[in-house]
């Protein structure tokens, strides 16, 4: 038996310690793992690197990944699915491990309905994934950026000022909303949720009043105000959404500019999403690695990994890739009880 | 209304995150918290403080418990219980949050049962409580030693050495199965399985026979033998526990002795059980005490919180201390895969 | 005795230890200290408060300034000067302990001579300044950006980008130089050495081609251009400083669309800062505020503390604020030996 | 021209870091480099790996060695040196990079005056090099055991426990004075001031009586008592040296038995050595391995690179192998200031 891995979509934490729990199984099974370099990208350019353990051991809590990524969607290229099929002949792949996000796996299930042996691990460092309760990534990120926020609370308080500090989070909150209780934000701002600017002025100025000088937002990049910025000089198009520069600087300047406090922005940016794994994602994405590989095992092809509760389960490609997972109304309801 | 609040047991990361959070939750019904100094024996001295929140909004990322903790058990003191009951309406309380393992939970249960308003809320580092999936300080406690693991890997592989560290676990394996597997350890023993230690000395020679001279192994401090000692004069009891000094150090002992090889024990110890709580855990313990606050408004006493799947839910203390959860087989069945 | 302690100008790591060790050496001694809260501007409206051991003693680890900060120059304010010289005489402090950069400890210098008995403490995130090899919080700082680089590195290699971060330093470029051989940087670009757009982009497009299409390039905040930006449609001004959004920002714009390759960039700011001093800064601001207090006791007033070598000296006020340190030839030349 | 690398004695971060300025300063002069594995033991047995900057790149930041080592003396092999003299020319090397502590370059200096063309980079986790003002290796270790002490520091509070922390330092105390003053801890104890037992239980009990009930001790491995042990049973040799199961064990043990308060003992261990390099240590290791290859290119044979100040300067490698550096009296002082 041969099989193939590849990673699609943005890197997060983890994906080097599914790689290294692939080889690991596999071999136990006398199996040979080529690598698929660069995603579906590389797969239709059969660019390959052949894998053994040795190779992969110490990656496990190294960040990134090696066998490299990209958002190459063979959808879109003419004789995309068939270049592929035709290349896993080719390569002699019995079996394909498949491991992204929603775009990634929605491609694994496409191409498993035309006659690949996909299996899939589900990775997204956005949590937003509506078929798996938590996946590799996710934690480590909020830890970096819960980390950063503590760092930035600690300037905000010695100088009482304001911190507005925009994290990733495009269509939902998640990161937003667990580093902001994490790091025991005054405010959080989602997708979710639109928000008046005039709310969060408020809301500032009242702690000020009160004599809480020092306030931290933490606002996901995908949040939107609730009214149309007639008053923001077109700075936001109908939808709420920003036009330029970001949420974060938006608001920031905003409330400065209502204020007149001490405000500071902070974008974290890509910084949170590499580096090292966290325990949690190590553990998962090393479960989720050796369930792949016993996927194949099992021959339960379009099917993927799953966490629920404490239990790897599996379930198919094709639900998977259904819909996002937002915030639900319990994180919603915590948030708003911790904003003072 | 007046709420206290107290810690029982050893500390661990998130107990102060806890409090953070009832202290937050009880104001905004504008109800006043009492915290309990020592857990039960604060409460038979009367040993108090007032809490408020601009005393503990800076404590949800520092570890241990301001509070203070202690393993004091009431009922084994004369009169204890009543004590107990007397002094609460002493303090004036409507309702005591018990935030502890098996222990302080089966003593906030009895006292419910005596009349006490008792919620609790569950804490452990050794993530052994039947009642919740996971609890904070468990993962906090797993990073650490994980980190730990890490570093001594690099000197391990440095100098071809075997390292073997104990980390804690009296009964179950938890936290030597997830760092074990988060740092890629090469062999993981736990109080679930016992252990023949010629396997072991095997599996070792067997790795350095292939080239493989670094191994690194994890093992609970409650791991034991499987067989009687009798080959190991009279250093392990006739439950295959070792009598005098650590299984750790035995088994680094045994190892070197029996392969020559430069063998190093590590003992993590408390090191993992103090510092700042994880992201993870302060999400955690931070909806714990939201919800432990909600459970005395809707006056749910004798319950305490838990965590299923991603969801907050609320089980009886009575339930809650019946058993001690175990490594599942899924994770014996993981750890097995691994080992190589 | 009774004495005072006060910081300016931004916060950094290692504040709070200096207040804790000034506190322990000047109880040891039988004195009181005071607080000072806001610096010079606190000084001015007489914003104190009483410190002791208890009350500090955890904060060795702790970032920023309890006893916060500003930026207010009493040189500024009419009367400024005298005001404080009456307040202090108000407060009965027989010696102040001034911790700032080059701005307090310039007004300290000024108070001292019209009767302040002022010692000093140099603080400085940047480490520019001259009358002392290091200082704390900049290695705190270099250790954070080094983790934030690292973190990115990983995505860059993941996905052949090019990477571009923008750290703090206006004037020097220690933090960028620091942080980026530490973090493997593959250019480090300061405000010492005006950089030419041109062979930026030659040298990204060279490394591409010869295979390593990552490429990571840490930036000062204060770097500039080297000739004047025609090319750049008004984008810098006649020193070749950027006029608008960041030297950062514009730096990647520009390789991005010369080269086509994807291309971020992250702007570290006030991130870095705060946080946890390293033990290498937990040190140094312990002994420089026992010397300070020392400096106190034997009457050194006009004096400021100082690292020389391994060893904690003593340099006059004056010196000390007298030009600013720049990167020394020595790191520009192993900036060099290191760009590849 | 073609130069070797080795690395003698125990492992410790910031190795790697060497390897990788060596290689890409040599190939910048167009140079080989080959690792010579497991220090002067690969030597003797031509035990080799070609070294090129692509193999080493992503190594600046990982702990231990790459190139391994031991602990091997050639003097004490017969025919040592001259196997290694011999296996020189074989490999074809013009000089040799060599980095290890006092035995390591003690070697590396006899080698030279028979004719190797040797230079040394001084390598020691315990700063007891006379030669350099530090090294790489301390500070990485003196933060993490830092970071062990604080972890430590909040369960001793939470249970007002007394804990002893051993940490590495067999002949000098600089890891223990710099971890512990880093670490707020309350006694510092070391080799170079042999301590007296019932005064350390009395410093116990007097924080005991006046409300400080939790006690932090700082003790390096090789401290030992000032009187002979009589009345301890000899545990204690005639040197004051415990003569089994370790310092800080003794020390526990002896205050727990004196005092009845609750004690816990912590052997930090190896876990202090391996593991990341920090920012500084990253940067000097990278600075020494440039500095050590340009010595090579300056024909500046026998001498070895060193730290003074600010600077990197060479010295020679017979002197810097002379004398052990203790712990300075300033270091001292510090210390004694702090202790209450």
């Amino acid at each position: 038996m041969k099989i193939g891995i590849l990673n699609g979509g943005g890197d997060c934490a983890g994906l080097n310690a599914v790689t290294r729990a692939v080889v690991k199984r596999a071999e136990s099974y006398g199996w040979e793992v080529i690598g698929i370099r660069y995603g579906w990208d590389g797969f239709l350019r059969n660019d390959t690197v052949k894998l053994s353990f040795p190779l992969v051991e110490s990656l496990i809590g190294v960040g990134g990944t090696i066998l490299k990524s990209s958002r190459t969607n063979p959808a879109k290229r003419p004789d995309g699915f068939q270049t592929i099929l035709d290349n896993s002949k080719k390569l002699g792949l019995d079996a394909v491990v498949c491991v992204g996000g929603d775009d990634t796996l929605g491609v694994a299930s496409q191409l498993y309905k035309k006659g690949l042996n996909a299996v899939g691990v589900p990775k997204t460092m956005d949590n937003d994934l509506s078929s798996t309760d938590y996946t590799f990534g996710f934690y480590s990120a909020v830890n970096e950026a819960t980390h950063a926020i503590d760092n930035l609370r600690t300037t905000a308080e010695s100088h009482d000022r304001v911190f507005v500090v925009e994290v990733m989070g495009r269509e939902a909150g998640w990161v937003a909303a667990y580093a902001g209780i994490a790091s025991g934000a005054n405010l959080i701002l989602v997708p979710e949720e639109p928000f008046d600017l005039n709310d969060v002025i408020s809301f500032v100025r009242n702690r000020h009043e009160r004599g809480e000088k020092a306030t931290v937002i933490v606002i996901s990049e995908g949040a939107s105000l609730a009214r149309k910025g007639s008053d923001l000089e077109g700075k936001v198009d109908e939808f709420g959404h920003v036009r330029l520069g970001g949420i974060g600087q938006l608001l920031g300047d905003e409330i400065e500019k209502a204020t007149k406090f001490d405000t500071r922005i902070s974008i974290l940016g890509h910084m949170i999403r590499g580096g090292q794994p966290t325990a949690f994602d190590r553990v998962l994405s090393t479960q989720f690695g050796l369930a792949a590989v016993d996927l194949i095992k099992e021959g339960k092809f379009g099917m993927m990994t799953s966490l629920r509760g404490t239990k790897i389960v599996s379930v198919s490609l094709e639900e998977s890739t259904s819909r996002q997972r937002l915030l639900d109304p319990e994180i919603l309801e915590t948030m708003r009880k911790l904003s003072y």
